[in-house]
């Protein structure tokens, strides 16, 4: 039954990520919608099947969609899509979004709420980064592993650092939590979304280049040494865009990579599985960004170059076995 | 039949690289001995069997030992172990060599004549870079496919770059020549040895790195912009280290790369045969040399990590294997 006093969501992209979130808000009786691609029909028929280290869980039924343009106008909806798919947003976003909607971008990468401030105007956009080990295991079905954070701010066009949290930011994270969800509003979204990239960068790109987890990774020397390397260039880069990283900011991360359960990141996950990996929004934007301030990353462009090839021959032999 | 007024030769490490050029010297007349490994028996039996670009020859009977103590003292040591092979230096050298004979460290790398000059002097040894494509295809049987220039100067301990070709140097290459082999004394060691290197780093490491063949690495934009930045760097070391390259050796080198046949790098070989590679002769060495220079090669040493990484892997398979 519809709560009219709560928020509503609507979730585009209900994979591991969309699933976690959107299924713990509507266990929590927010009203959610959730746009499905493949999954439609077993979510219908069987709902939505949680493992989570915050409780496992199963919601059925589930308001359930696989086409956005019948999707009713929501509160806020949670983009969960992946980047690679941004070219669907104009699309996706005007049903759930409707004429007064918020979008609360939930991707990886930096720059990634242009697209979606394009579309729905810059006034309406929020982005977050989540600090995760969750995997979509079968249709319908998220298995949560660790961590769970989702640190968000408003989208401020002007790349600016804002003294404050946004008030309305502040409200979304208040349901997030009511929820269960270990999310928080901050002020700057850059500083957040740089912060992420220094683990994406490094972990996500080595994970795939060196077909490694990130354990083999961390526990190695050269490629730990590596990976401090990749992480003071991200850093680097962060301070010349006007967002100065935490000095402890690499070590902790570094100190949270050894201690995080055995994990595939999904930069590998996609590559293993043929999809086209996030290379634009985790490594072009940020090698972008950095040149735009006079920065220069050698070895995330490396890392860049190295999976446009690695990704380059995955399509050409799937272009030959389509053949 | 002994011919007493040529040269004679040891030829140690009888792979690829030895079986083709000692069987060249043979073929012409020169006295030629062999130490071999595992395929000693083979060939006593058997012969050297050589498929040549140059022509095919088939050379029986061979001088042939499979220890270097009861070799006769020659007046030039053929050295074309791998440099991952050096330990055993001390053992291998004396034999052949004598009081008076010269070493010729036909290696990849950088600073492999170190060790040799440590055992025989440094008044006894030659350097060169083969620029061949060949590869050992079974026991006692050698395939060469493509170009085949060995490029050698006088070992200069000071790492100058001398004036004048050496006339030792230039009556060895004499008797190479003699040969067949397109073989050239130079006065630069390191002009070379640097030179070299500047295909060996890009292709070797990235080929391994990447698991592609040079052609895949060379025919693809993004890949082609690396080895040619990671060219960069070498060339920049070069220089420091006051061996200035010509202007076009990078385009040349990159020319030529595109031009090859279809080949499997050395070094991914040997990783592909779970043999270690030469990444202290090929990558580290280099570092340090430019490092003294107070040059960073970021690329370089990004590639060395993920070598070492990979390297890393491999024993702890082999190791858990073992098991």
């Amino acid at each position: 039954m519809k709560n009219m006093n709560k928020r509503s969501f609507a979730v585009i992209g209900a994979g591991a990520l969309g699933g976690l979130y959107g299924g713990m808000l509507a266990k929590a009786g927010f009203d959610v919608h959730f746009l499905f691609r493949s999954d439609a029909d077993h979510v219908r028929k069987h709902g939505l099947k949680v493992e989570s280290k915050w409780g496992d869980f199963q919601l059925s039924p589930v308001n359930v969609y696989d086409r956005a343009e019948v999707m009713p106008a929501c509160d806020v909806t949670i983009l969960a899509l992946k980047t690679t798919q941004n070219h669907l947003l104009p699309e996706l976003l005007p049903g759930p979004t409707g004429t007064g909607g918020s979008v609360l971008v939930l991707q990886n990468g930096l720059n990634v709420e242009t697209q979606v401030a394009a579309i729905v105007g810059p006034g309406r956009v929020f982005g977050g980064c989540c600090f995760l080990c969750c995997n979509k295991v079968g249709p319908g079905h998220v298995r949560h592993l660790d961590y769970g954070r989702i640190v968000f701010a408003r989208y401020d066009s002007k790349h600016d650092s804002p003294a404050e949290v946004d008030p309305q930011a502040r409200s979304i994270a208040a349901d997030l939590q009511a929820a269960g969800i270990d999310a928080h509003a901050v002020a700057d979204l850059w500083l957040t979304r740089w912060r992420k990239l220094m683990w994406n960068i490094p972990f996500n790109g080595l994970s795939v280049v060196l077909n490694a987890t990130t354990q083999e990774l961390i526990e190695d020397a050269a490629t730990a040494e590596l990976a401090r390397a990749i992480m003071e260039e991200v850093a680097t880069a962060s301070a010349a865009c006007g967002h100065l990283q935490p000095a402890d900011a690499i070590d902790q991360t570094l100190q949270h990579t050894r201690q995080m359960v055995p994990y595939d990141s999904s930069m590998r996950l996609d590559y293993l599985a043929g999809r086209p990996m996030e290379l634009e929004a985790i490594l072009k934007n940020p090698l972008v960004a950095a040149a735009n301030m006079g920065v220069a990353m050698p070895n995330v462009r490396m890392l860049y170059q190295q999976l446009l090839f690695l990704q380059n021959q995955a399509s050409n032999t799937h272009r030959i076995a389509a053949q």
